[in-house]
């Protein structure tokens, strides 16, 4: 939840980010695909829903590199709701009341419980959108702190608005509020980073999502293998090749950055992947360079990870390099990496050519909105969730919800449609996840 | 089905209409009341769904005096499509994709069955927009028609569209389309006014809504009788007394317009309403004249109505006035009335001050929208939607779903949250005469 951006303005000339030219091609071929498959798409996600209900809400990260559009990161506690377009909360009420209805269909009130120790005023801002949304589709809300504070926080909002955490405490079985609430349900937006939270553990509330899903029971490669399997699943049914759409992964058992265990197995499979990579690239006449990713398999926000060109950029690492990779989040110590096919951003906005990378919200299995991450630094192979990383968000102006089977697959309307497709499949992996990990989605944590 | 409207433009000063100001002040009471216990009355909604599932779909009117404001119609096989407002078709998405997990999970491809020989091109426009709607939310879909036709009709519409109508036969316990197609669900837009269609009785398809809930099985009365008592059980939730937003009904036994029998009942039930809501006006000071609106019990579409004042009004009809009484649409004998206290509809758009009156359309449980009925030649006693009646659609600028308690209880947001809590109410009271007549939503007919 270090989503930091900087308050840097976008010029007005910016609109909506634009591929660059040279990969609108083979784009075309999968926006194209997805549009004239768009039945036999939404049908296949139905059933999928039927059987695998959706996490409560989630957000996905894309890359666009023309031929390739795929998921790199899938949050399942998110923040950056303050960053979507407003016209569309509507959709946001409704989808709301969807996934209250799956997950905990008596509440009442509310209690979102976000991130320790944050007064990120980004963060703080997401999660103050997130109590309007609950209150508008009619839940009475409250934010709780977990961290120990005597008395209610206010915080000022860059947006004018006031937030208050409130002191919560465990009462029994349950969690109350200091003002007397006693909220129904629990809305969880704390990944867990840190591991599970005695006052959340054995509460008679409903915890949505459940802890189970926390970072501290998660695994990236477990999220991506599900993934895979899923996108070869549906292409198979619209005959395109999964690679379009499938970052490749590889998996490197345990490492120990700072005791330098596991370097020479990181090493092997960095170059694997590279190979792979450009084995692909070569018979698509792709002329990039390939590059892969390389990020703790739990835990996310931009710590811990690393890109690489080739295998000496894994070898001797300096210690500052492994000091960096050898801590996550919350202090938490990496011993597992996730290795992950590179994919290029070549989506740019504005004649400065900014790049710019779409971030999907999903609430139960509608999407409701997103934004681009418009980075006016960063190259395009550059993580752009990594700390420090500035970004102006650009709500996106259309629902990703509606194809446009008549407009040019490259409008904006069928582009957002297709980011819709790919990041329903990144949530559909983690309702398999989340099937795998506590065996259903609405039951107590 | 046979709203008809002229071509009409409203004038460039018209925007949203406006309560007279007389009335503003027990109107701001409703409102008021309406969003300060919006949570309350969410959460009341959300207990009713649970345990009364939402027909699949459903318009009503409203009628807004400013003193009053309720529903004088519910139609369950809704036209007008066509009159909503495109910004909030993702909305209509979602809407659609809930309503089929609720009524027919596994449905793919479904074939809406319109009103039968109708040419009304604005019907038709509501039917396209229909078939468009549920193929943005992934159905493959067609529209089939119940008449004799030997081959694909194709319309061409003012829009530009063009419409096919399909032939369809029965193989079988199936409905099967001329082009091969084999839908899974049947979309019914034909409200059965004239009885039940036998191509549609008995088959595997599951049919949405059940034929049941036709016109040929429903009574207005027991509609509105339902709806009184889920208005009294609301209003007592907060504090509000329920006829601010209830019509009074009564029933009136067997009625025969053209043989004369009930007319002395009719009488007598007339003067009653009246003086019921004489009382009403005198303990309210409110300086209005009371009016009754007698309509069909059965049916529809705004023949057979008529208003009255006094009990003169329905005593010594003259030939022409018994005759128009004794049919409805279809020519169906009416042999049935509901006497209905009549609503003033105090809205006004423009300098011109025409009257317009509300149109709400709900999917499932969700408010996807509505327009204003905006009448260029009528008066506010009379009824907008009869034969002839020519009004110019003004869609809602805003969906019906997000009260903003920070704003004026008269500001367009809360006025329309506040339609939908109405419209809700009428929705809960059909969902009722659902159970009450087919014993649940999701059965095949």
């Amino acid at each position: 939840m270090t989503d930091k951006h900087s308050a840097l303005q976008l010029d007005d000339d910016a609109q909506t980010p634009e591929l660059a030219a040279t990969y609108c091609g083979p784009l075309l071929m999968i926006e194209s695909h997805i549009i004239d498959n768009r039945r036999q798409i939404e049908a296949w996600f139905r059933e999928q829903w039927r059987h695998t209900p959706a996490p409560f809400y989630a957000s996905v990260d894309l890359r666009n590199a023309g031929y390739k559009l795929g998921p790199v990161d899938t949050n399942l506690f998110p923040a950056g709701f303050n960053n979507l377009n407003h016209s569309f909360d509507p959709l946001v009420v409704h989808a709301i009341q969807s996934a209250v209805e799956h997950a905990c269909p008596e509440a009442r009130g509310m209690l979102i419980i976000p991130e320790r120790h944050t007064r990120n005023r980004y963060y703080l801002e997401s999660v103050a959108t997130m109590a309007e949304l609950f209150e508008m589709a009619g839940f009475e809300t409250r934010i709780g702190s977990l961290d120990e504070i005597g008395e209610p926080q206010h915080f000022e909002l860059p947006s004018g608005r006031t937030l208050v955490q409130h002191p919560i405490c465990r009462v029994g079985r349950r969690i109350e509020v200091d003002d007397g609430f006693s909220p129904c349900t629990i809305v969880l937006n704390n990944d867990l980073s840190g591991g599970r939270e005695e006052l959340l553990e054995d509460i008679e509330q409903t915890v949505v999502p459940p802890t189970g899903l926390g970072w501290w029971n998660r695994s990236k490669f477990n999220h991506f293998s599900h993934y895979q399997a899923l996108a070869r699943e549906l292409c198979e049914r619209i005959d395109l090749d999964p690679w379009h759409l499938s970052p490749m992964i590889l998996d490197c058992g345990q490492i120990d950055f700072m005791k330098r265990e596991g370097e020479a197995c990181l090493e092997r499979k960095v170059g694997e992947m590279l190979d792979a990579i450009q084995a692909k690239y070569d018979a698509l006449e792709i002329k990039e360079k390939p590059f892969v990713v390389i990020k703790a398999d739990a835990g996310t926000y931009g710590m811990g990870v690393m890109m690489a060109q080739s295998t000496e950029d894994v070898v001797g690492l300096n210690r500052k390099q492994r000091t960096r990779m050898a801590a996550s989040k919350d202090g938490r110590g990496i011993n597992r990496v996730l290795i992950q096919e590179g994919i290029y951003s070549f989506e740019q906005l504005g004649s400065n050519g900014h790049v710019a990378e779409p971030v999907l919200y999903m609430i139960d299995r509608h999407v409701v909105g997103g934004f681009y991450r418009v980075h006016t630094k960063k190259g395009q192979s550059e993580n752009l969730n990594s700390p420090g990383a500035e970004f102006v968000p650009l709500p996106f102006t259309q629902p990703c919800v509606l194809p446009a089977p008549d407009a040019s697959p490259d409008s904006d309307q069928n582009r957002l449609y297709c980011y819709g497709v790919v990041a329903r499949l990144a949530l559909l992996a983690a309702a398999r996840e989340q099937q795998d990990l506590i065996g259903g989605p609405s039951e107590p944590a």
